[in-house]
């Protein structure tokens, strides 16, 4: 499984309406990748390493997919208009990261 | 509840050994960490925005708390046992972000 990140990188003039992202550009999102969505995830940044140090993202978004493949071939007729909500909930410019689920759950004798 | 994320940059020179850490560092994280730890979860890179572009993260680790409170109890005692085996499986310096769960799965009329 597939994991794709869009991290929303912290700063002093960052907005970040995170009811927006949950109610409306999530529900979007669902919408448009359908069932090659297998699972996704919302976080909000809370402090770095320290408490009371700004957190690097002040939000984050997480997309599951069976493979690259998966995301790819759905992501890729609905990218203008995922991408043009954008400034509705946020002014951060997105980092977005593929990773590989690494199986943590069971041992390497499956 | 809430999510520590680890994550470790990546870089020409950076190496980060997967095995080491999902076969070593993890049990000894969850060893010390005992039930305040509710979850993890272990990313690997693939790509960034574009395939073939390098991710901004080699790896990720993420541990899942009750609460703030719940973490930094478990972890302080520990803290020097956990980290001092950093040089085991990365050359890379961490980046810890604390963050919020959201709940993407229900609406707001719970």
């Amino acid at each position: 499984m597939i994991k794709v990140s869009i991290f929303y990188p912290n700063g002093d003039d960052i907005e970040f309406d995170v009811n927006y992202y949950r109610q409306q550009h999530f529900p979007l999102v669902r919408s448009k990748l359908g069932a090659a969505l297998l699972d996704d995830a919302i976080e909000v940044g809370i402090c770095g390493a320290h408490t009371g140090e700004i957190p690097a993202f002040a939000a984050a978004g997480h997309l599951y997919f069976e493979s690259v493949e998966a995301f790819q071939t759905a992501f890729a007729p609905h990218m203008k208009a995922i991408q043009s909500d954008l400034p509705n909930y946020t002014n951060a410019r997105p980092l977005l990261q593929v990773s590989e689920v690494v199986n943590t759950k069971e041992s390497d004798h499956a």
